[in-house]
């Protein structure tokens, strides 16, 4: 394309220098080939993809090595969510420039996130851009035969169950940008901190992957907003819920925060980013289920039950009433 | 994310509306879960990802139907040149706005593309952005095991060939924007529609990817300029070629545009989009291949011979004489 500047080794050397390095796995080809190959031993490979803009998934600031763990580890909490063992990730790069004071401590980051959970970085694509910073990520996850858990298995009587804290995320974005939030927490750095980090930072719960694959009857991770997504789980399953308000896990500072009335629950349940895990497991099976992800480090807390029905899944306050959301989750559109 | 209007059912009606009518494969779930799932059938998974990007890849004012089929494309020239047959695809789409003018024939296109080539749509994931349209493919390919074709198997004396013709694209690209070559084809609409079309919508060579598989050493797609393509190609075998410049297959726009000294040939073998297939294939199963390719209805031309050595490709005009290459092939960076 005779309107780029001709530099016959200028991808490739990015590439190499930076990515080639981190793509270690032997079905990367070194980054060297047309594609990468991807071993399958006889499991089901389960495939996701997930992609965050500069500007709508992370801030303009936000420190190059958070931007990367992002870029994967959503994708990692979508595997997580399926009861799957994650296999690698293919990354596409849309960059302005090839600015390496950026792309280095992206890529180390990313390296190190895909060590630490065993996710190759197979291949990948790097593009120009004249808009936004752009990081698509595709990763693949390997799961037995036919065991892949769906949305749409959850029956009346199981229980619902979150892991973690819910709504973390969204209070750090405001904090980052500088609303209400940032002033009720200006004197509490270490509250900023966590919330900050919930934000840029997901944890995904793939320590549990594997008794959400034998113990959960639907599951999916949770993105767009407790709310919202538990509304998505229950119409793919043909059943409603029952979430007492009272039960939804929240950190100590999302408490501090709607204890002071700076924010309301129904707030903290609509938003985004939180890439927990939403489950519903069967009533018999949920003490083993809480028992087993405990000692794998992940706190579930049961929040609901799963109900008959087809209306949305309903919220019901200390005093036993159903509080009305104005919105169920956040939406590109 | 609050700084977003409140519209729970926006990106799920989008896709509900526009992607779900094409995602048929029992894999996708009907866009439905958090993941899709691939069948292996013992076979190897082979994983390309390509992205294009508007003002980059394709143009402003390039038809939307043209621009679908150019994303899927482009990624079915890479399982072709590796032997693969196509498994299916996830998409990313960067938009920035539901302009369902613009959706409508893109789904459409890609839909009836994704149902030509046999690579179901099995996923994918929409995201708003205020910068240029990106589509972003991740396809994948099945191989038998242990049998996907790779760069890197070219040895001295094998002959090197080509599919289709070189420079068309870079020729339509310089139309489409108006330059020069515009001018010297303005009495030409048939030209201008073949090299402009060869631009927009590559000719993926899935039909030949079997004996690409049975029979060529080394293969790789030519996405960047056949001369850096082939460079790259003997890097990674740690050979060298030489190429008879007059072999190489030209349209006949192209070949009328050369005689008529408005291009030379060393653009046309530097320019990128060409999304044709190179292969070294040994010397005696060539005829093979060039045979069956034509039954395929794949034009394969043999334009040099692979030999011994570490230097860059050389091509070799028809005195005899080496031309020197000013630049070899489009880089981003």
């Amino acid at each position: 394309m005779a309107d780029h500047p001709a530099d016959p080794s200028g991808e490739d050397s990015l590439i190499a220098r930076y990515f080639r390095p981190i793509a270690t796995d032997p079905g990367a080809f070194d980054l060297g080939d047309d594609v990468a190959a991807l071993k399958t031993d006889g499991d089901d490979i389960v495939v996701t993809t997930d992609a965050i803009v500069e500007g709508v998934h992370f801030l303009p600031d936000d420190p190059p090595d958070t931007v990367a763990r992002k870029a994967l580890r959503v994708n990692l909490s979508d595997l997580a969510a399926k009861g799957a063992l994650p296999a690698g990730f293919v990354l596409t790069l849309a960059l302005r420039s090839a600015d390496e004071a950026w792309l280095k401590p992206f890529a180390q980051a990313l390296g190190e996130d895909a060590t630490q959970f065993n996710c190759p970085l197979l291949g990948g694509d790097t593009v120009s851009t004249p808009g936004p910073l752009m990081i698509s990520i595709t990763a693949f996850g390997r799961v037995p035969s036919g065991q892949m858990v769906h949305r749409s298995g959850a029956k009346p009587g199981d229980r619902v169950v979150v892991t973690g804290t819910v709504g973390d995320a969204a209070l750090g974005l405001a904090i980052l940008k500088g609303d209400k939030i940032a002033d009720a927490t200006a004197n509490d750095p270490a509250a900023r901190a966590l919330l900050a980090g919930r934000y840029r930072v997901p944890q995904p719960r793939g320590a549990i992957a594997e008794i959400v694959r034998t113990h959960a009857s639907a599951a999916m991770d949770v993105s767009d907003g407790l709310a919202g997504d538990l509304a998505k789980l229950c119409r793919a399953s043909g059943v409603s819920a029952v979430v007492d308000l009272e039960s939804i896990p929240l950190s100590n500072p999302a408490q501090d925060l709607v204890a002071r009335q700076m924010v309301g629950i129904e707030t903290l349940i609509a938003g985004g980013d939180d890439y927990e895990l939403l489950c519903t497991i069967p009533e018999d099976r949920v003490d083993a289920f809480v028992r087993v992800a405990d000692l794998a480090g992940v706190a579930v807390t049961s929040i609901g039950t799963v109900v008959a029905g087809g209306s949305a899944p309903k919220f019901i306050d200390r005093q036993g009433r159903e509080i009305a959301l104005a919105r169920l989750s956040y939406s590109h559109f």
